[in-house]
Order: C-alpha cells, then sequence, then structure tokens
C-alpha cells in the first residue's frame, strides 16, 4: 500500500500486532530427502499455528529478485522497498545506535589483509577480535582531516566498531555528498579502489575520503602494537557511502507505537529508520520474549527478530538450520501467551542452505488474527503453504492486511 | 521488473535460456467433454516436463485484458507491455526486415475491394494472392509525393507486400509523424475513412497520405491488369501510423545475447525490436530446433515460435489445435536435448478454440530450471497447474524469474 494511501486510512486502536521474523526462513530440498529444511524440521507448535492462520507466501521486493536485509526488512514494516532505498553506511550506522545527522556520510567499512603488492589476500583480516576493531578504530580516529576543501569548518571524523572485521566511517562537516563509489573490490586478489566520485557533487568528499584512506594505510601498515606476530588488519575498504534517509515513521503512516527487539544492530538500526524504538535484546529468542513482555503495556507493535535459521543457511547448514527452526517452534507457545491480536511469522527473504546464500524465492508467511478465512494448510513449509489462502503476495502487503485485521483501517471512499 | 532496476541487477553468466511460445496456447473446455484442448491433447512429454518444473499462469498484459501477439509477446521478453507500446504499422514493418529509419512512418495496409459506391465489401481482397499483391505494391511504388509539405526534400515512398492482402506502407522524409488515424473502418459496408490527424502534428502526414490514398484508388480501380475478371483488389486500408520504437535492448538490460527463432514475420519483427537477432527458420518445430541447434554456441537466449495452436484457435477448429499440441508434444524431447539451464514453455496469450480469437485468460506456463521448489502439478493443462507454485503472475516477470534461476540476477540492496 502506499504510505500516503496508509496514512489516510490508518487509525489507532488498542489492537497489538507482533511480526516475527525468522531470517532468511525460507528454504529448498535437500538432494537426497527432496525435502525443505521446514518440511524436514519438527515444528508441532508452528503447524499448529498454520491451521489456525491465514496462509501464503510474501515476495520480498519482486519475483526473480533476492533481497538484502535492508529491502527484505522494510517490506516487512510496510514499506515498498524500491521506494524506501538505503545506503549500506547509513544502515551500518543506525545499526551501531549512531547518532548520524541529516548531512552526514556514513561507510561501512572492513579490516582487510593486503599482501606485499598491496592485492587483498583476505576480505576480512581473519575475522580479527571485537576487541581488536575497536583498538584500530580508536587509532583511526587520531586522523585529522581539518582544513580539507569540504568546507570551511573541516570535517569531523567518526570510526566505530561494529563486530570482527566492521566498522562504520562518519564524516561529519560542509558540503560533504554519498556520491562515492565503492573502494571494496568484492573479491580477493584485487588492490583495494581509488576512492572515486560518482557525481560533480562527490568530488571534495572523494578526496577526503583518498586522504583518510592513505594516513589509515600507512597507520594500518605500521609495526604490530598488537601480539607481536604480524598485524592480519594491515589495510581498508570502504562501501555503501550514504547519507541518512529522510523517511516517514511508522508512527506517522500507521498510527503504531512500535518496538523493535533485534539482538543484531543492523535490524535495530533499520527499525530506528521507520521510527521504532530499539529495545535491547539478549542472544536467544527467550531473551527477545522476555523483552516484549515487559515492555507489553508501552507499545502496539512488536517487530522480534531471529536471526540464527539465516546465519545457518548462509553457512549451507541444512541440519542446524533445521535445528533453529526447531528452537524457534519450542518457543511458539510463549510468543501465543504474550495475546497478540494479530501474530505474522514472517521471513525477510530465503536462505536455502543448499544455495548458502539469500534467494529470491518467496517465503513461508502465516497470520494468526481475528476474521481470517479457512484455509487448507495443515503445515508450515513451502509445499503445505502452497494451499494458503493468501498466495504468493508482495511483502509490503504483509502490514496492511494485519492492519485490516486488528481493526486498524478504516473504509476507503464511500 | 522496471527496465532499470533489471538493468542494475543483470549480469552475464555461462548458462543458457530458452522460451518457447505456443502462440494462442491456453484455451477454454469444449462444450461436449468440458475438457480444454491441453486437457484433450495427449502430451506425455509436456506431463513429464510439468512435474518437474514450477508451474502456473501468467497474465500477458492485465487481468481481463486481450493482448495482441506484440504486448503478449513483450511481456514474455521482460518488457511492461504497457509501457512499451508500438504502432501496428512499425510492428509490420519490423517483420518484413524493412529497416525502418527513427523518421519514418509506417502503416499497415490491407487490399480489399469496394462495391461502386465505395462501402467495402470485403476487407481482405479475397485474400489475394502474394504475387499479385507484390504487383500490386510495385504499381503503387509509382505514386510520387514530391513537393507536398511534408518537407523541403519531398517525401520518399515505400510500398512492401507482407502476404495476401497486406502490406506495408513506409514514408520517408522531414517533419512526419504517426499521428494520423485510421483509415480501416473494420467491418464490410463501410467505406474506408478520410486520413485524419489525431494531434496537430500529424497533419502535414494525413494530408500526405490523403494524396497517396486519392492516387492508390485511381490506380487500382483502373483496368484491370491480370486475369481479365474484375481486380478484387480495387482499394485500400490503413492502420496503425507509427514510428520505430527505440527501446532498449535485452543485451543492455538484460545483459543476455539473444536469438530469436520465428518463422512468421511479425515475431522476427518483434524479436528485433528488443535487440534480438533474428535466424531463419522453416515452418516446422523441427526447422526451428535445428536452427537453435546450429546456433547454440552463438547465444545465450532463444526465444522459439510456435504459430499453429493459435492459427487453429484462431479459425476455431478445436480439433485441429489439440492436434497442434501433439505435434509439438512429439518435439519436448528434441527440445530438452539441446539443454536449456532454464527452459520456459509459455504462451503469448490464450486463443480457445471455442471462441475463434484471442482471449484475455491466464496462459499456461511452466519453468524447468535449477532451484526450484516441488509443486503438485502432474500435467500441463489449465486445471492441473491451478496446483503450481508459481500461481498466476504478471507475463513480464517470467524473465527476471527465468535470470535468477539461470544465477544471472545479483542482489538488489544490502
Amino acid at each position: 500500500m502506499d504510505i500516503d494511501l496508509a496514512r489516510s486510512l490508518s487509525i489507532a486502536n488498542g489492537s497489538k500486532i507482533m511480526l516475527f521474523v525468522m531470517d532468511g526462513l525460507g528454504g529448498l530440498p535437500h538432494p537426497e530427502t527432496g525435502r525443505t529444511e521446514l518440511e524436514t524440521a519438527r515444528t508441532p507448535n508452528l503447524d499448529a499455528l498454520a491451521r489456525e492462520s491465514a496462509c501464503g507466501f510474501t515476495v520480498p521486493v519482486a519475483p526473480g529478485v533476492t533481497p538484502g536485509s535492508g529491502p527484505g526488512h522494510l517490506a516487512l514494516f510496510g514499506y515498498d522497498p524500491l521506494k524506501f532505498n538505503i545506503g549500506r553506511g547509513a544502515l551500518e550506522a543506525a545499526g551501531i545506535d549512531f547518532d548520524l545527522r541529516p548531512q552526514d556520510v556514513a561507510a561501512r567499512g572492513n579490516f582487510c589483509t593486503v599482501d606485499g603488492s598491496g592485492a587483498i589476500t583476505d576480505r576480512r583480516a581473519g575475522r580479527i577480535s571485537n576487541e581488536r576493531c575497536a583498538e584500530l578504530c580508536a587509532k583511526l580516529r587520531g586522523i585529522r582531516l581539518a582544513g580539507l576543501p569540504a568546507g570551511r569548518q573541516g570535517v569531523e571524523l567518526f570510526v566505530e566498531p561494529v563486530r570482527e572485521h566492521r566498522f562504520v566511517l562518519v564524516l561529519r562537516g560542509e558540503g560533504l555528498s554519498g556520491a562515492v563509489a565503492d573502494t571494496d573490490p568484492q573479491r580477493e586478489g584485487a588492490q583495494p579502489l581509488e576512492p572515486r566520485a560518482t557525481a560533480p557533487e562527490g568530488e571534495a568528499t572523494a578526496r577526503l575520503v583518498a586522504r583518510f584512506v592513505g594516513e589509515a594505510k600507512r597507520m594500518l601498515a605500521g609495526p604490530s602494537t598488537g601480539s607481536g606476530r604480524a598485524e592480519a588488519a594491515n589495510m581498508l575498504t570502504l562501501r555503501g557511502f550514504a547519507r541518512r534517509p529522510d523517511w516517514p515513521s511508522m508512527a506517522d503512516v500507521f498510527k503504531l507505537r512500535p518496538a523493535a527487539v533485534a539482538h543484531y544492530p543492523m535490524y535495530r538500526g533499520l527499525a530506528k529508520l521507520v521510527g521504532m524504538e530499539a529495545l535491547p535484546a539478549g542472544p536467544a529468542i527467550d531473551d527477545s520474549i522476555a523483552t516484549v513482555r515487559e515492555n507489553w503495556g508501552r507499545f502496539d507493535y512488536f517487530f522480534v527478530h531471529y536471526k540464527y535459521t539465516d546465519t545457518a543457511g548462509e553457512d549451507g547448514d541444512f541440519d542446524r538450520k533445521v535445528a533453529k527452526l526447531e528452537e524457534v517452534d519450542a518457543a511458539v507457545p510463549a510468543l501465543l501467551e504474550l495475546g497478540p491480536d494479530v501474530l505474522m511469522v514472517a521471513g525477510d527473504h530465503s536462505t536455502p542452505a543448499v544455495m548458502a546464500a539469500h534467494s529470491w524465492h518467496p517465503v513461508p508467511f502465516m497470520m494468526r488474527a481475528p476474521r481470517t478465512r479457512a484455509d487448507a494448510c495443515d503445515a508450515f513449509n513451502e509445499v503445505a503453504l502452497q494451499r494458503g489462502s493468501l498466495g504468493t503476495f508482495p511483502a509490503m502487503d504483509a502490514l496492511p492486511l494485519a492492519l485490516a485485521h486488528a481493526g486498524r483501517l478504516t473504509k476507503y471512499g464511500a
């Protein structure tokens, strides 16, 4: 639904909506058994829920399109992922609770390892520890870019650790632009690329970034300050230069008081971009449910994120994905006990273990709500859901459907 | 998928995609048996393919919309038929290998028969022979439009036979416009209409066309040069005045090296408008397969067109359509032997024999590819495919799906 239409139809009421996202939920058949991860997992609670729900599949972005985590979630939040586009840098900054200001430019950084010729030998620098990442970021913060021509006031620099080899670079100053190309060549054996402007307004920023990269390279290549062995993180790459998007909030558009319960920074960051309050949550699903329970009265929309189905899928670990699905299944009674009026069980995209990657396949979906029609789904998996009454539909339609079932959408037209 | 999105996500790889189109594929139940043409035909090979494929139905243009051949094919080529619109004249010109230039205006012509009062008694002039059509076109080429106010250089005229009563008129000169209304009243008993401008920029062209029609009428009404009997083709009608569209090619948008294997000129013409190379092909399906085989290494996308299912449907000949479907079925093993990574079996629209016309009904579709999910289709017909995992979807989504399954679409968003 178009944002303006949603804004004109949505009303607040006392109902509670929950969106439970299993990241990378959808799968594909195992070559030996012919059964998907969901078909293989023993999920009596999810199956029972399917029998009480309206079922189907979501298409996160468009048929054939494999979504990143950003578009996959934005669609489930009711925002058209082809219209609400966010640069990786701004997303990463939001995900670490960095207070990105409207004029700032952010980029996602990776520490990496280069050989004597400057070619990348490890794009992730052996996944250095979080502590080492924080030390290196602190070091790089010492770089001074003042006096360069991006603005009269010079440029303030932030280098913030994310986890392992990942960090966020933020430039703050006048006249900065996100029109700078990635320096990450996205493969090993190649050298990091020079920062180049992708449009005239990016030229001053590209020069600043080049200056930063040059200084950083000298610092990182210097004598190891750590364990005595050669420093794995002896270079860096940057990608996704972007400013903070200025989007309408879910409170404004959908008249919801929304909360996000997610352990991973990126999902909290995404949620905050549409105006959700990010609540603290531990890594386990029970932690998330406890957080929801404690905050039940303060909000009327809860986005609960479960990451490990995706991680297992990305690792190509079919059995672990099955185990994670069963872990979720065991938590379903506690979810139901909270008593949401509308409960959506969804995924941001498919991550079939046999592909060890995100994929374009439609994603299993069910919604337990008042006023749904019965359908013939007796289990929650990629085959049974083909009999679902919702069919295969755009993921951005899920929230309007939930609002309708929650009595939160008024009539259109006289 | 929007063309710009497709362009930004598509990559080339070594995979091969084949689109096999049975023109007018979809049907409706025979009133006596209750079974459609596909349900009636014995198609063991297509049925076996359906069991290995993801199945569903395509909607060529929009629900309820009966497509012409142009929109029906453009959608399957991945181009939104509501955005990529082509005038009939430009289509006919492309279909006879006429080198239509950007400034030219083309129209589709019919020789017809008029009575003494000028009213049309046969819109197709008794379907005159191809030879007679060529003779008449040669005669009309003698008309001179030089000196008329369309441009300082005068206007060059081309009159090109298509087949039977059909020809193409092309005007070449400065300042011409396609904004001219059809002169074809589309029914017998009416007189051909005067060429009128549909917008101010079409006025000069409309005057030129009126002059051409006037001269042609005199020439065609003259003493018969042929068999001695009265000339059936004693007048003409024109429709679909249009310039050549300037569309992005499939190579540019989808990173494909595309080939068209079609016996009928119109389908070759359509394919060339999106940048396909049209390969020579005889009338039989085996000719087409031989052409594909000979050119297998040079292309990575093959559009193979089979016309006769539509012809039988248009003729209202249920049994012949059944026979043609069985003819295709027999060729399926040879198609599979070519070894396409992704094989789509599709139709540009339905042509139910009981309607003897194109229709709006969704069109049977299946795609055999790596990484499809299992579905419950055990036969290729309008009833069995209702259990397909692809559901009923826009025909323009078929190519993006094929690209995804061929590993040719990169991820959208971070």
